[in-house]
């Protein structure tokens, strides 16, 4: 069985929709999503980031997120087909990690806690394929590097892409 | 630099002398530590199993633990000559996630949280060496393995062995 790595933030969660609804909520106004196109993370926000970077220390931020359009779907297929592991970099935000858990148990109930790894960097783990909005963590991975399609992501040009999960559903079902 | 991933209970924590302490406040009698020689983990005391195995399900058990004789120093030096990540099992209890990160940051000050990584199992993670008190752990571990002496494994024989934290010193720095 091949081994699967699979990141949260703004792939099986909408880590984005968290801000954009946190930053509406802060500040009244709405952001687009398309506005956020192209941009750092974080950066697109027109002003105000200071307070965007307390938004994750905020208790309830990751348990409240809502799961991305076909995740639950797609994972549970993938979980009979890899060895799936769940790895999020999650060591910078104490109080994240109970909510990711809980958060998994709820909208991922088919997945055991053996298959979950809260990490600081994730140079430590090792897998055949590594899906992962952010750059960083895709480029100190020894397999396959895909990267998922998040707004601060989309100028990124040296990796594989996944547009969605219907786009991973396609490429590795 | 050479990878070391370093175990948490029973390498740099006393987990060992925690059970103790927790069952003598619950029943009253102290269990000598040589009581518990070469029983698998939780099986050499006299009697109360179920309730010993709550004990890590309460508020703060991971929090309270002593660090192994000599971790924090032998530790500081690693730290400068390897490549150091903190991996532990930590998912089953999810309460000790916070926990064990306070834990670290208290007694293992140098160390920075990217080297911390909290996981279900440690299938997933690779390295150079492995200090570890559990055989399951090491089985599965690509590099050089390492089992620290603790009550349960003693009769352990088909791994490297650490007897303590001088000892690690004296083989590895």
């Amino acid at each position: 069985m091949k081994r699967l790595i699979v990141d949260m933030d703004d792939v099986l969660a909408d880590a984005t929709g968290q801000f954009i609804n946190y930053y509406e909520k802060e500040f009244g106004v709405r952001i687009e999503r398309s506005v956020l196109n192209n941009k750092n993370e974080g950066e697109g926000f027109p002003d105000n980031h200071s307070t965007l970077r307390e938004f994750p220390y905020r208790k309830n931020f990751f348990r409240d997120m809502e799961p991305n359009p076909g995740s639950q779907e797609v994972m549970e297929k993938l979980n009979r087909k890899y060895e799936v592991f769940i790895v999020s970099a999650a060591m910078e935000f104490p109080q994240s990690l109970p909510e990711k858990l809980e958060w998994l148990g709820q909208y991922f109930p088919f997945l055991n806690w053996k298959q979950f790894v809260f990490c600081g960097s994730k140079a430590v783990v090792y897998g055949d394929y590594m899906i992962d909005d952010l750059p960083h963590n895709l480029e100190r991975f020894n397999g396959e590097k895909y990267i998922f399609t998040a707004p601060h992501n989309m100028h990124i040009n040296h990796f594989k892409r996944f547009q969605d999960w219907r786009d991973i559903e396609s490429q590795l079902l």
